[in-house]
């Protein structure tokens, strides 16, 4: 399938200390789930091509996460806290860079049927200050979540075969 | 010494989703700045009275903490991870209870010397809604700090008589 302007993540701001990300995706709601919470597939898309090493990823309110992505570029880590976790529709978590220690992002990620097979993931970013949100739009972070999206597109489509 | 009307904390909200607290202390800024920074001195003081388990305290930008506070009442981790240390001026840090994890506070704790032998200390916490901020000035955190600041001021009066 070749993919169509549908698939092409729509960054907003909904507010001076937010960014909204769109993106929907041609598989049903609970592959998408599986997709983003089961750490064998994550890292196939997460680290957009380049090694994720998930040191922790454990999927319930109150866990923590911390992925290591080793790019030509160096070594990122990021981690987080997961707030709500309800399955197949929502993930509120926590999410921070190791580059800028203690600036810390809350991520809702909403997932939609759209009752045709497709899924809609809505993900919400929240900053303390309208700084930071403006230092991630700058930061090349559109570019990076539309070579993930297309990565878990082929992840997806994998899973569709087994 | 007696406690004088200057050794209590005060409580204001700068704007709606921040609180400010300022207390002096009878010491000098370094001597408060080794309590506050000292494991093994934060264990006399930040519970209270209850007992104190510091999991982790790696006071260092990008350093984690972990505290678990065993109280009458039941057993509360608290964690977070230091996004700025300059001795022996100031911490900013990230704060929250394991009770609501992912509610995530920014604490900016500045150590003023105040050229006579006394430190005021100000803590200043970012929320990121006005709802997190009001459940905090609800949830009794103004006499919590203030034991802690009486058991503060105990650790640095023992600290002098070294």
């Amino acid at each position: 399938m070749t993919a169509s302007p549908a698939l092409k993540a729509t960054v907003s701001t909904p507010s001076d200390r937010e960014i909204r990300m769109e993106r929907v995706f041609n598989a049903p709601r609970e592959r998408v789930w599986k997709a983003i919470t089961t750490p064998d597939l994550v890292t196939q898309w997460w680290g957009r091509g380049n090694k994720l090493v998930i040191e922790k990823m454990d999927v319930q309110r109150g866990g923590h996460w911390r992925f290591v992505e080793h790019s030509p570029q160096g070594v990122h880590g990021f981690e987080g806290r997961y707030r709500e976790v309800t399955p197949p529709e929502r993930i509120v978590q926590t999410f921070e860079w190791d580059g800028m220690p203690g600036h810390v992002i809350i991520e809702t990620m909403t997932l939609e049927d759209l009752g045709d097979g497709r899924t809609r993931l809505v993900t919400l970013s929240l900053f303390h200050t309208t700084e930071e949100r403006d230092g991630m739009l700058h930061s090349g972070m559109e570019g990076g979540a539309q070579e993930s999206y297309a990565a878990l597109d082929r992840v997806l489509a994998d899973l569709a075969k087994r």
